[in-house]
């Protein structure tokens, strides 16, 4: 992980991110207290936050906004382009594949990968939906860095597997089973029952 | 929230139930140790967070399996049930309205509201596409106290304010925006672009 950056900064980024390109760019300067007041948060947090960057703050008038947005961007790798793909074609990774936001950090979802032979061969959203059982050669032709899974659970797991035995290590997993993968891999878990279930409990 | 237990904690709730369901009922008692080792934590970490249910382990044989499990689902609420609805009936939104997921957690998803009015009085997965624009009445008749925010990101802040008018506090938000509510309100956000962005960073 860059600079050993916690998880939880980490995940903060992309909301100041969001928060900044939304203020729009009459703005020249923002300080790190108004982005602690509008996104509800200590302003120390959003400080030791925006460290991890390269942006620098300037006593007084704080943090020039493009400068800031360009660090945030350059520390979540939004220039450097990076092709991402789906595995499972069904509602959620046809939904996904329709899906316009990843681009906005250099993400391509390139393809998805299916086994119905109804699908396979079929366009979603512009992006071919490639038979599953030719993963391997598939990922490696479009040189895949990422991928998501929006199979039903239990497929999951084989799946994971495929995937890393496709040199894919890192896997965004939205079936609601815990994936046991290498040590080098890592999954990052989008279960939406268990988040609705989450923030039901809150 | 319940007894304090900290969001970090709380978000591994599920993955505790996930595994612990998924080892079979051959098994009478399971140790933290064993829990730990399946799901790649530190044992401390796994008994602090079971100590936030009521489940009692015992020295030297652990937790019974059945007991765990149940004391899991009362924390979360599974047998609790609530009624959830999902804004925007889009590709999203019909790809969660099709996911049976949520009756593990008790979350019964009633119906989708959208403004397309090609949508509104279908049906998708026998649950009803209904007029957005009644959201008010449709939420209170309905006992509704989740939702679903799976509109474009322009329209999340308006739909949000909306459901907080309707008297919903829970909000689980798949736009890439930050939500601006009131203090009461609880959001989860599933930007899934930044939380892909997120993985490729880390």
């Amino acid at each position: 992980m860059k600079s050993n950056i916690p998880v939880t900064s980490l995940q903060r980024l992309p909301i100041y991110l969001n928060y900044l390109k939304s203020i729009g760019s009459q703005e020249g300067f923002v300080s790190s207290g108004a982005i602690a007041r509008a996104l509800n948060m200590g302003e120390v947090l959003v400080r030791k936050d925006l460290a991890y960057t390269s942006a620098q703050g300037k006593t007084r008038v704080g943090y020039s906004l493009t400068e800031l947005i360009s660090a945030l961007e350059e520390y979540l790798g939004c220039n450097d382009k990076k092709n991402a793909v789906i595995f499972g074609a069904g509602g959620l990774g046809s939904a996904l594949l329709a899906y316009g936001g990843f681009s906005n950090y250099g993400i391509d979802i390139v393809a998805a990968f299916d086994n119905d032979p109804a699908k396979i061969g079929a366009e979603i959203a512009g992006r071919p939906v490639l038979d599953a059982s030719h993963a391997r050669e598939g990922v490696k032709q479009l040189d895949v860095k990422l991928a998501v899974i929006c199979v039903p659970a239990k497929h999951a797991q084989g799946v994971a597997e495929e995937l890393v035995a496709c040199g894919i290590k890192k896997i965004l997993n939205f079936a609601p089973v815990l994936l046991r993968v290498a040590q080098d891999v890592t999954v990052r878990n989008m279960d939406v029952a268990a988040n609705l279930a989450i923030l039901s409990s809150m």
